[in-house]
């Protein structure tokens, strides 16, 4: 186990979840279901018996800093790594990666996201250590791919190929799909959802960066003697905003030639939207999901209504609604005209500026 | 002027502006408009040019005691009547008049609800002027009669009788009347909002409840030596409870010779329901009354939107909805169902207590 490094991304904004989340107030530092723990609280909580605590890194955006270390206080200041600016996942898992290898060359690196909801905890935990096993193992990449539980068009999906048992060698990444197509992946049984859940050793990620994107790579291989100094945040500084906007996906995964996937089944939603909060809630007879709050409900089927904890909400007829309240905002519209959220934040940011946004 | 004295009723409870309005926090406390004035301030200030603040008068449960001396710290002890429970218009009339005359005999005086809206202040103060003037000169009850806006079925009519001018003898009082009726009577020309609103002088009145409310009279009579002194507080306490329930219009109105109406129109509402209150509010072109919020509303008609100020609604697509929130309720229902707000509250009370009601 003291090989074993998690890597937890929590850099995201994200209006979706608005007016839940906020800039101030990103998805991951909400506590989504009232249980008192925010997602980043969770996902960190799942490595308890994987990985010491130790070796958890938070990767954020330095705006978060005093939030990361106020959710997760087990954390030292050299845990928690910040990034100057935005420039998704490539530059992140670097910077994380090249760190790791600096403090251990044998690290097994598991890296997630920090907002994402995982409800069999027990089978989560077998499949990480199962797959950290297997990288410490094998010079090879591994992802987790989620058994699909519908013909989902807003995740990505991977084809499995070749191999035995719960792992596979990756065929194929897909973008997300259309319908039709989201039908035909579901139903051949072939295709899994793409989690970002990544696991590798660090000496293999630092090799697929070095052949697949070079000039990242040469950025962070020049900061070896900084990593894990007094004088790493400036290096970092110095080098973010020089590194490109690019994904680990389309930089590596979909481009490497020893990616495997793991078939895996453990009760898995990205939360990325209103509606997937809503499949994974309990509802009561008429479909209406009520969080955190209490709710007095008449003629109403279909919504979904989170208000903060400790409010009540009456509503009669309303059907296929999305109610949400926070702090000053108060959300009412359809549940599934999700793509409309974005323009409300936006407009909302013109007409009162960062007020409600 | 010296003579003109007011009584302003300020006792009710009511839930048809629940969440807005509480058991703790009736109608007539609130600062309906967001104008930073309660609706019994504003009627306090109307009187300004008419009565010496000292001739002013509230009646009240004796649970508000506070919120009214909070809000009219003008007034003195004296001037602040408690009920010791609710009893109706014809007893808190009876009290307020009775403890008027020890002071002056020859006091008129206008008798007021605490929770309506005058949008014509000026109009208001020229009728009242004129009404004050005219029971000073006159045996006779005089009541405010509201030219008809529209075929209202939710409130009382008057018929007026003969007389010339804006003065006239009433020629019956009506109850609130179906649709078909209050159209007949809208378009007669000859029928008139009860407006609940009456003068006259304390000897008229006086006389008036000897012969009509005989067992009121006496009870009232007998505490003579004990209004305006230390003991007025516990005479009343002890002789409310044995009051009956009666209304002033059922007890005197309706059944008194020397009723007049006074024809007046200076834009009035009794602010009953939240539909009355969507009739007087500014709208945007689509319909929509947003009340002391901000908001931002996308394919939304005719609702009616009252948060606390300050607070930012996000809608999309209601159509004649209320949605009010106050504290830590926030009621969404179709504006014109309002008989349900009732229902809704009891069934709040049953399942939490006075928590939110």
């Amino acid at each position: 186990m003291k090989n074993n490094y998690c890597v937890i991304m929590a850099g995201g904004v994200g209006s979706r979840f608005w007016p839940f989340s906020t800039n101030n107030r990103p998805k991951q530092f909400l506590d989504f279901f009232g249980t008192g723990k925010s997602l980043l609280r969770m996902t960190f909580e799942r490595f308890r018996d994987v990985v010491p605590v130790e070796n958890v890194y938070v990767v954020t955006n330095a705006a978060y800093k005093d939030t990361v270390k106020g959710q997760l206080p087990e954390l030292s200041d050299n845990q928690v790594l910040l990034e100057p600016m935005r420039r998704n996942t490539a530059p992140c898992i670097a910077y994380a990666t090249y760190k790791i290898r600096e403090t251990n060359a044998e690290a097994n690196i598991i890296v997630v996201p920090s907002d994402h909801l995982i409800t069999n905890e027990t089978e989560y935990v077998r499949v990480v250590k199962e797959g950290l096993r297997f990288v410490s193992l094998n010079d090879s990449i591994l992802t987790l791919g989620m058994k699909p539980t519908r013909p989902e068009t807003g995740y990505g999906y991977i084809q499995i190929g070749t191999g035995g048992g719960e792992l596979r060698k990756v065929k194929t990444f897909t973008e997300k799909p259309n319908a039709e197509m989201a039908k035909i992946f579901y139903e051949s049984g072939e295709f899994y959802w793409n989690s970002g859940m990544f696991l590798w050793r660090a000496d293999v990620v630092v090799k697929a960066f070095e052949s697949l994107l070079p000039d990242v790579a040469e950025k962070f291989e020049a900061g070896r003697e900084y990593y894990n100094t007094e004088r790493e945040q400036a290096f970092i500084d110095r080098i973010y905003p020089l590194c490109p906007n690019i994904s680990i996906d389309y930089g590596i995964m979909e481009k490497a030639s020893n990616v495997y996937v793991m078939m895996s089944d453990f009760g898995w939603s990205d939360l990325g939207t209103w509606s997937s909060l809503y499949d994974l809630s309990a509802k009561d007879w008429d479909g209406n999901a009520v969080l955190k709050c209490n709710a007095g409900l008449y003629g109403c089927q279909n919504n979904i209504i989170a208000l903060p904890k400790g409010k009540f909400a009456v509503i009669d007829g309303l059907e296929g609604y999305l109610v949400a309240e926070e702090g000053d905002v108060l959300l009412i519209c359809k549940k599934d005209d999700e793509a409309k959220i974005r323009q409300f934040v936006k407009d909302a940011g013109e007409r009162y500026g960062d007020k409600y946004i």
